[in-house]
């Protein structure tokens, strides 16, 4: 397959450069019968949208996504769902520099090596703004999951740089009410206060997202090579800058003993929750967890050293509107993400298995199923 | 796709049960004339091989690979290479407890759910002896890499359980040396005490391995959702046992700084490797260096409650030989998936742009590139 | 894979109803370096254009491409493109009744069986309109093929209901001169008449198409499910309309023998090409050769019989623009279908096999592929 | 995708040579609770063995095959089914000149081109006897969709050379009993008189095969690329010496006007089944029908001319065991493929749409079903 295709039977294709006229995606093998409008895929684009609040990119996008086929009088026919978003704001500017340069951290040398030719301007097809159409597709998966199967799907920034989530104060509630999606009130302001010194100061930092599936019906996934959680690893690992992914407690299962990390079960359900939902690379039950870590955005106006395309030491200055932390944005993105894995598992357990019913009772998701890792 | 197919160019589709008669794999796509024997492949088999040293499981399986197809004459002819190894130390037992039981942290209950009957002698196709057929495979890969390209991938274990690598005394030749895949003598006989006290206890433990690809060319991956990292996330959450992957500093890029984790570049090569070779879901040139944690194993012989398949409580005590801690022999298997993955990259690339040649010097991978993380 | 993209290496992905705002195409895994322009592609689509001549549909389209991604300066960069042209003459009308009845030999029963819902304005997705990205995406493949490797993709009617080819004044030239896409000049005051008379009757007709590949090299294909000529028949067969497909004799072939059929070699090149340019799934060398039906139009204003929604009897009557001969706009389509399945393979031998070079001389394609037939 | 793999969701791989160690398949995708022994394999492996009758080739392979996982108590488990034939009779003789020369009608040259190297004993990969385990496989297919949906799955020869299938006198028994796989008994003599001709002569003829789906529901199938009679057209063609793949009727809908050729519709069912059961790449309901042309075998003792691998002319004369007919041996392989084509299908429209129930009437298949064309 080509790398611009995710997914097997809920298939997305994606194209779109930083800078070109628009940014559009094909949405193959949706179910018929979904009652889909524009608004439903605008809600969540408007949650990634740049320009909403000082502490992400100055970039004024609309994000208005049109639906060009696929639906008819309001519901989805089965047939493609062709998807697209005009680009207005790329500002002009000389890019004669970044043509000449390889930036540090990011894809201009890789891409050079690869293609021999490159889109330079706004960073092209490796933009963040790529993940839009992600986005607007996930939109679509995360309403088909809830529909049929009562899912729901949704996430939240867990660190900021140094500053780690605190679990006691834990609310889904606040998480929509501030610029970060944090879900914890007391923090904003020290998030605001560390954002605000980080911006004046040049540099970006990291951040740690956690996205978690709640509802999932026991039975999705593959035994081997397609896992659920390697499905899950493959798409968070392929948003822009992620450099980790872990599946409920994660490296944290090194250290850990195995009379503590197996999940034990009664018949009221599971007493913790550190595998993260899945079992043998198949859905448990559990609410499915994963946590996500963003490196700092490498585009900051602090020079640094690089060569250009002679091989020749240059100085590297990125000026341009930039996220300081790309992460704070990240989050819908993700939750696209795993709505995009569950969406495919969900179908092709449906193309192997049919509607299954095993005489098995499910066992309940259990109190080890607490959001705040 | 069906879930037992990994790759795209470079396909491995892989058969087998842990008690059945044989375990089996196609490798499909190999490019011809490459020179392949058995013995090419009985090297790594002999590294994952169960029963070498009184820390893994006693099972005794000789895990001798046979070619039924795809070379002649002693070279590769492009047509798929069907191997097989027959299962020979099924130890006969009784299973009609498990067959009744759901064993916590196991895919008992998650299979059951799926497709409602499972295989459930010795964890059927959830154990982890298929992993063997991924091994052989890797070794075609590894094999190709090397000799067409220069590339050598390897591991070791950098944490077992409390123990943390000393990244001061880490020496490559110490790996093959203890059973431990350990890069420091020194840490030997510390680890050898404390899987002789976990043995003891009846419990288990979790543990860390880092892989390496030393000498891969810039170009090789794809921008968006089939990323290099995004596929190496995807190979190696896909064996047993992983909760977690990092690539470079994976978890570590969170709380670090722009100015400090973009990895700068001189004439004479990158001056740190903190993205762990991969810029933008393309190589760089630099070490691609991932991580991953693997859980404590659920076999274990203290009791845990559960449920049977009629959801009434029960307690599950799991005899029978099992690994105390999972993780020791998952280096030569993370080895296998990171040149699975990096093998079909390098032929999607060919595929893709040819050997395409940039007027563009190659960066040194420079000294950012040295071994413990 | 979901059934809207074509091809392995490189995959095209379709949207858009008949009546909908737009049709789009998402043309993944292009090489870089391609010199291309929406020019490249408004050639190929203005001879499938409707309206152009009294024997087609007389539905204005002019079809106008823009390409929206993965051209940067002129060239391809290896990202995907994105293709786009509007629907401009969806001439509104009342569907109430197409909407209760299945027209016969129509695909709105099918469709009803298997989505549930159909966007029947103008036959939605089965339109004969999803065409037109293919032939844009075709004409990418037709470009690259011709200045990588010199090959020419071709085609022409072969025979228009009874009347059939006359192979003695077979002339490319004359493809293009006349309105048919008909070799030879001499038969064109027949094949008007034809047409005429048909349209006047109210009925429809079938029609048959060649299409050739002329200096394709050998090695392209695959041996088993994926053999070339299995990959162009499931191209040509995925047309609409088409109900069969033959490879260089094709059904000739029954009654032939084996020592006239295998097609003999001497140092001069073969002697004939019954075989139409393929050997065990593998291109030869020689022309590769095609051939295919395209059954009567079923939109016709005659009256037919057949059920509604409520499987009563019903009457239906076609009015509206629809071709009398379907397979007369289909030329252009079989080219590009051809097409985007040889550059598929070019790019699939070239990432397993890499720029082979063998010792063995390329046997010339000899005087046996004459056209026509 | 690699070429040795066939379908989507219902995944077949195959691998083996003509002289080596032995043939196997992996079978990824069946739905477990399927009864399945190696019994069920081995009746339609009977059907295509060698050695059978004068009228095949005389080489004698007992083809068992062995189930080596997937199945469990008698059970598919939903985890792979890896299958293993050995080769019993691969003759040893001198392959010398074999190996220096490119026969004529064979993939020899075109691998050679292709790879650089070949495995040139039998014709390697591109011996027919890969299709035994498409056979076998094909035999799961078929069991699945007899037990699940009623669809029978059959075929029979309906040209032998020059000899056509008298339909007046068709009777589905006949087929079983005469080594021709021929549906009239009376004309029976007739093709042993001339196959006994045939083979004195040392000549090859071709052949017609015909297969049929009976009972298929409606709505499997895609409407674009992956229409339902596209993907039988590839499964057909991508059989062994096919040159030319019908459905329904085929080649004859290019003389036929839309007044007859639509298939009239009433409320007791379709009056007639040109199109084959397959409605704008959907079934309709209707028996499924195609049609294959397979080419004179080329391996025959009449001496040819050629080139060796030095490009100088040179004279092949094929001694050994061969068909002096391919297709006759064909029906049962034609059958498979079809199977796993509709069996793919079925699997891919039930993970994308459910067991989606319309409140639309069933249109019955009607009379226009009748067997022989």
């Amino acid at each position: 397959m080509a790398g611009n295709t995710f997914g097997t039977l809920f298939r997305v294709t994606t194209f779109g450069e930083s800078h070109g006229p628009a940014l559009g995606a094909i949405v193959d093998g949706c179910p018929p019968g979904l009652k889909l409008s524009e608004a439903d895929l605008q809600a969540d684009l408007d949650r990634r949208r740049p320009g909403t609040s000082r502490h992400t990119t100055q970039r004024r996008e609309p994000d208005q996504v049109r639906i060009l086929s696929g639906v008819f009088e309001g519901e989805t026919t089965g047939t493609p769902i062709g998807l697209l978003i005009e680009n207005v704001d790329q500002r002009s500017k000389d890019y004669s520099k970044i043509a000449e340069q390889f930036r540090p951290g990011h894809a201009d040398y890789s891409y050079r090596q690869k293609y021999g030719v490159r889109d330079y301007r706004g960073g092209g097809r490796s933009s963040a703004r790529e993940t839009a159409m992600r986005v607007a597709a996930g939109a679509i998966a995360k309403k088909w999951l809830s529909e049929t199967h009562g899912v729901t799907v949704r996430g939240h920034l867990s660190q900021l740089g140094p500053i780690v989530l605190n679990d006691h104060c834990f609310d889904w509630a606040a998480v929509g009410e501030n610029p970060f999606f944090w879900p914890c009130a007391d923090q904003v302001a020290e998030l605001e206060t560390f954002m605000d010194d980080l911006r004046r100061s040049g540099d970006s930092v990291g951040a740690k997202v956690t996205v978690r599936a709640e509802g999932c019906p026991p039975g999705w996934g593959e035994p081997v090579f397609d896992r659920l959680d390697a499905d899950i690893a493959h798409a968070l690992m392929g948003i822009n800058a992620v450099k980790g992914v872990e599946i409920g407690d994660g490296f944290d299962c090194v250290a850990a003993r195995g009379t503590e990390f197996r999940d034990e079960i009664t018949p009221e359900g599971f007493l913790s929750n550190h595998a993260g939902g899945v079992l043998g690379g198949i859905s448990s039950g559990q609410d499915i967890v994963a946590h996500l870590a963003l490196k700092p955005t490498s585009s900051i106006r602090l020079p640094g050293r690089s060569v250009d395309k002679q091989g020749e030491a240059t100085e590297v200055v990125t000026t341009g509107r930039h996220d300081p932390c790309v992460g704070i944005r990240a989050t819908p993105i993700a939750e696209a993400m795993l709505a995009l894995t569950l969406m495919d598992h969900a179908l092709r357990q449906r193309g192997q298995c049919g509607d299954l019913a095993t005489d098995t009772p499910v066992i309940p998701a259990g109190d080890g199923s607490t959001p705040g890792r």
